[in-house]
């Protein structure tokens, strides 16, 4: 029924031999991985070359196809990225809990690896081996599905890493790339009940609520962002241009990028001009509210669906409010909870936006552009968790980690 | 096309609501509800009665019948396990991790309610008062979907909590119980999204597996408990049997209970019949493989599917196995992940078998049973996890619980 099963059986049987693994034997095989992708990287590049033959021939639009492009250089910083994981501290085995109890049992709650994660993802090939190195480092197990435009990288990717296992005295099922990259094979991992412990899509908003929709597996959400930044009265507009202008122009394409502006009636029309001339720099499109259009000129009429859009793009929707009751509920209708900001000198205001805003990540006068791992402090990032169960917000190698409790005694009985 | 929008429409409503109430709110709410529920236990019994005059028609079981019933000590303990929530700390706003970063934003990772929990349940009513009762300490709105058998009673008992909720100038949607028991409503609730952050299910397989596979909202899977205890050739045997019948036959109706306890060759003709005298005691039933039939009389023969069924009554699976090794094999093959034991005293072999077993609760001698909120020290608990996404084993206040990041600037891009 299920084309993966023994792909999962193989999953689970070395997720038990990684999960007992010291630090020094993963870091080893982590090294071990950043060397074989440096020496095989020729290899590498051919293969990519032909899935980049094949995506021109298909029609691929420029920028995916350089998402899907490697080079020399990127594979040195895919290698790179994987020896920085080396440098890490081990997740597995710290000690979260515990103590002891009345009747002299104790209790210590220890961080354990999840077991086996699926990752289901698009064009991007370095997710293999980001993904592949991250579960690695905290233990885990991977079954990796990746876009078909990315196959044959893929499969090279993984040759490699699985090889680099091998001699590394690890099990090489630990890294298992999914090579049927048919629809079909993405609901079968969707579905691969009692050998996946996670499945973590990375993508588009259509691949992610797919996989939400249709897995009976654990999943972590991820991914989409609809980011508001609210300027408020009180807000110093030198500095509520320059945010407001990095949240958006920094890398538009990216989830943390800022997609509405909310504007108190007060600055607006002192506020809204500075930031047209900012904005208008980088040649992007303002849709605005009635309200905006009679400030600045050139604002495209906001739609409703306007507000409820993640542009991904040089696209900005405006809105003037008249409170910050207003701005909060507007945040509260559109948000996807990623990350929200409010630039404002009011301490009142800051703390009101705060508490009640309800996202993985609230900001007081910064850009929305730091909800990542690496800004976090985490080191490295397998995604941005926007569901509420088990992570939210940046997830790095803690994050792919459950616990366990092991408990002692001396024939203590209940 | 979901019945549920609007329950979920007021519930999200209602816990942006809790997510800013303060402790003292809270609890002066739960210490209404308790009063309320001991002023009105009159009331309740009176629906109580007929629903047990209407399972008694349906031919429900007695034990059944027994789970369903209250009387008048049964509400006070209930209103009493009110007012202990009470005394138990605030999870709500708890800083749980971050710092200061080198741009200087400051970091804080604060503990939040998940926001709206869904429970499906099935026949005692008490899960009602509790599950709303966490929830509310915990700042949660819930919707809560009890079994059709106990509808009178958790109707009644949901009229007393909101009543007391909005006496305590809280939202009365705060607190919801579906009335619509039909099937379509339990899936109505699976698939609320957008609504609903978690949905637990409580009670038998049969439930829990429909929720697992049909729910797209995300899911805390708990309950199913194939526990095992492996007694090691060094164990203490007068150890060995005391806890092999307390974890059989202290509760046997309990997801921690023991379900096949797995001996070393080495002691097996010197503990099996120790252990069959202790549990001839209560009457259990004996199912054993060929070794133990042999050891001791009136053994059933064991079929595979007795070592994969989690019997909750007085029915003991026996295995004798070569060695740890096989111990752990098999506990790897049959095991839910729920609680697992070995009584020994080779330190190496308790390291090996609380590293290599991966379940939620590990135990070196002492009975399986201790796997409980209470018994864990966390005062409460709505359920024990399975699964090992959010939380794994008792879920007590902070399980119901997610976390936001809050960062402060001053003015920071990136």
């Amino acid at each position: 029924m299920n084309s993966l099963t023994e792909t999962g059986k193989r999953a689970r049987a070395a997720s038990r031999v990684l999960a007992c693994t010291t630090t020094g034997q993963r870091n080893a095989a982590l090294t071990a991985i950043a060397a074989a992708l440096e020496a095989n990287a020729a290899a590498v590049l051919a293969e990519n070359e032909k899935d980049l033959a094949a995506a021109k021939e298909n029609g691929m639009i420029a920028s995916m196809q350089d998402r899907l492009r490697l080079t020399p250089a990127r594979i040195s910083d895919i290698a790179e990225a994987v020896r920085d994981l080396v440098k890490l501290p081990d997740p597995v085995g710290q000690l979260i809990g515990g103590g002891s109890r009345p009747n002299g049992l104790k209790i210590e709650k220890v961080r354990v690896p999840l077991g086996v994660v699926g990752m289901i993802y698009e064009a991007r090939p370095n997710v293999t081996v980001d993904a592949a190195c991250l579960c690695l480092k905290s233990a885990n197990a991977c079954i990796l599905r990746g876009g078909k435009e990315a196959i044959r990288s893929n499969t090279a990717f993984a040759e490699i890493m699985c090889g680099a296992l091998e001699g590394a005295g690890l099990p090489r099922d630990g890294i298992q790339l999914v090579t049927d990259t048919s629809r079909a094979s993405a609901g079968d991992l969707m579905t691969l009940d009692g050998y996946l412990d996670a499945l973590i899509p990375r993508g588009g908003k259509g691949l992610i609520q797919a996989v939400v929709k249709g897995a009976s597996v654990p999943v972590i959400e991820t991914g989409a962002g609809n980011c508001h930044i609210y300027v408020d009265d009180s807000a110093d507009l030198e500095m509520a241009v320059r945010v407001c202008d990095n949240a958006k122009t920094s890398r538009p394409s990216v989830c943390n990028a800022v997609e509405t502006v909310l504007v108190h009636r007060e600055i607006a029309a002192a506020f809204l001009p500075r930031l047209k001339e900012a904005l208008d720099v980088h040649h992007v499109e303002l849709r605005g509210c009635a309200r905006t259009a009679a400030l600045i000129p050139g604002v495209v009429p906001a739609a409703e669906e306007d507000y409820d859009t993640e542009f991904d793009d040089y696209i900005l929707a405006l809105r003037v409010v008249d409170s910050l009751d207003e701005a909060i509920e507007h945040i509260q209708r559109y948000s996807t909870g990623h990350s929200e900001a409010i630039l404002t000198e009011t301490y009142s205001h800051a703390q009101e936006f705060t508490s009640r805003i309800d996202a993985a990540a609230v900001y007081v006068n910064a850009s929305t552009r730091f909800t990542d791992g690496g800004e976090f402090g985490f080191g490295a990032e397998i995604g941005i968790s926007t569901q509420k169960l088990h992570a939210r917000g940046p997830m790095g190698l803690n994050e792919l980690c459950s616990c366990k409790y092991i408990v002692t005694g001396s024939g203590q009985t209940r």
